[in-house]
């Protein structure tokens, strides 16, 4: 196991009616609010007016921003600098999943940063100080509402790039699953690829003296393969909708990766699928994942690969090990299939024309991963078996 | 899964060497520390030294409380926080196992309260300040390095309680799987029985939706099954070592427990043990635990101990289902019997004559446990059976 320092900071309220502890919480930090959110779904839902009248009963004051993208845009991020910077904004809240979350770290980053905010994208260090965050979460995806990274997209460059900052991690978390019941079928099968794909992502590494860590990504594996079925089939399922949130921030909030090494080269191959086309980021991982699986597995892999089928797809310990392998792949690609997520990269309008210039971007700081490292022709490879 | 509000503040620093981060976390809290320790083994593994030396280095000045008993005892917490009083200590640093930890909460506690610290042993609400705790780990079994929790013993009514504030909860902790090699092989084995056993407290629950914690805690379970007996055998194997010393510490923390209904009934029932005859906490629940299955085991306990057979151990999930528990049960008891912990009471000097006693002290505040409810005479046949 490879030293690391544990230090989760953020506090989770989970469950039904959780709301209830949003003022006391608020209050804490101050009594002006940026409300972020996105197209508009908490208002349908009934959310958004529930949060406005917890404001108005407690004498909070808020502006809002709206209309934050899926893939989260520096205007966007820009657009809220300048709001919480006029309204004096003392802690932003997030209501949404993780784009909102994302794009409102940022705003609480670029707050404090003299200069322009994509800035702060290309180089997290320029971050010294952090508005509080706190989040609402509407969507088990991204894990965004219990860690300190944030992915931002610039469409006039087609760079799609993570950033990070401890201080961007939330101050709170209101995990109420029951506002996850109105998450369509499409969302719900590309929000559980992505918690399947982050866990992917720790648990495919050298690092196997980590055995505590590797049995309990297998334990989140297993809950999003039972449970986003059964949330797809049953929206209102609270059994399912509560264990997919739950999994969703502990996927990603280090509880997996504390003592590997991480991977991480699935995320950054689907980062520029999302930059050039402005894909569902789960959906772009849920195509990619089997084949770089398929890229990755050699003798050194195989083993790792072996585990993976037997623990997650109980399959047969005492049959061939590339066989176990193949399967197992098989299973995660069937998996997908399962969800309604399409299974190649023709399907959601990518072609062959702007492959080699993605896998270049994707390797322009160097290979990517170490379980099995990637070159840029590796990655071009991947994304044609892709197609 | 149960509502529930996560918050664990404790940093950990994890891995070897990880004590050079000793002097500036101290610093953050103060110069004046309260240094808390055992019988003397950190003097004899050269521990000691090594924190005096970074205390004289770095102008931290310390005063000392050795010889903290294995049932931490109330006369050392009063103690304790003399010495905190005398010294105006700013922090109290404790190394060891949970012992020293669970004392020095408790002096940390009791330094504000206005009155004998056992007052706040037997009722937690009295702790409104806790000076800031900070610990080295010397032996994994207790969790105490990561929670809010703390058991005092007193001799003078046989009463060995737990009590509990949020406040108690280390800062940090130092956690090097190096500085637990020179644990020997009965007290490893009583530490891994202690940590399966918080396993188990959480784990046979009512809450059976709580899908996600269950895989999480059969994950921790498989982890202490492999590598307690591989720590007894070779002492000095880092993985092993690593993989305790962290499952320790996530076993009780909460990642477990939040979301269920808990047990904790083996414990109540074996702090009566250690109370009356100062036995080793991890051993009494050894001997306790098959019987405490046993008797818990009925038409509606049975899938979950199905699922433990299946999941744990590896049973075959198409024979006979009581065949299965059954078998399961003796799994465990097997397994405490390989670490040579002994299976019986009679074997650590109890006899029949407290047993009524002990049963009745058990259950003065009314039945233990939710899963299978156990009254006074539940807690006397168990005590019997494991005789």
């Amino acid at each position: 196991m490879l030293n690391f320092d544990y230090s989760i900071g953020t506090k989770i309220f989970f469950g039904k009616d959780k709301i209830d502890v949003l003022a006391n919480n608020i209050k804490k930090y101050g009594s002006k609010v940026l409300l972020v959110y996105g197209g508009g779904s908490i208002k349908k839902s009934g959310l958004y007016d529930k949060i406005v009248t917890i404001f108005n009963k407690n004498d909070i004051e808020f502006c809002e921003l709206s209309g934050v993208e899926p893939n989260p845009r520096i205007t966007s991020v820009r657009k809220g600098i300048e709001l919480c910077r006029e309204n004096k904004v003392d802690i932003i809240l997030a209501v949404g999943g993780g784009s909102v979350i994302d794009c409102s770290k940022v705003i609480g980053a670029g707050y404090y940063y003299n200069g322009d905010a994509w800035d702060i994208v290309l180089n997290s260090r320029k971050i010294t100080k952090v508005l509080p965050i706190a989040t609402i979460l509407t969507l088990a995806a991204t894990g965004s509402e219990m860690d300190a990274g944030a992915v931002i997209s610039n469409l006039d460059t087609n760079e799609k790039l993570p950033t990070f900052n401890p201080d961007m991690a939330p101050k709170f978390s209101i995990l109420d699953p029951t506002n996850t019941f109105s998450v369509p079928k499409n969302q719900t099968a590309a929000g559980t690829a992505d918690i399947m794909s982050h866990i992917f992502e720790v648990y495919f590494s050298n690092t196997n003296e980590a055995f505590m860590q590797n049995r309990m990504a297998e334990a989140l594996l297993k809950t999003c393969i039972k449970y986003g079925e059964i949330a797809m089939s049953d929206p209102t399922n609270y059994e399912a909708r509560s264990n997919l949130m739950w999994t969703s921030s502990l996927a990603i909030n280090g509880l997996l990766s504390y003592g590997k090494e991480t991977e991480w080269s699935v995320h950054a191959m689907e980062h520029e699928l999302s930059a050039f086309y402005d894909i569902t980021h789960g959906v772009g991982l849920a195509i990619l994942t089997p084949h770089w699986m398929l890229y990755a597995l050699n003798d050194n892999t195989l083993d790792k690969f072996v585990e993976y089928g037997v623990n997650v797809w109980g399959l047969n310990p005492d049959t061939d090990k590339y066989d176990i392998a193949h399967k197992s792949i098989e299973k995660t690609k069937e998996h997908f299939i399962s969800l309604g997520i399409p299974s190649t990269l023709r399907e959601i309008g990518i072609g062959e024309d702007k492959l080699e210039k993605m896998a270049k971007q994707a390797t322009s700081h160097g290979k990517l991963g170490s379980f099995k490292p990637l070159a840029m022709q590796d990655v071009l490879n991947i994304y044609k078996a892709s197609l």
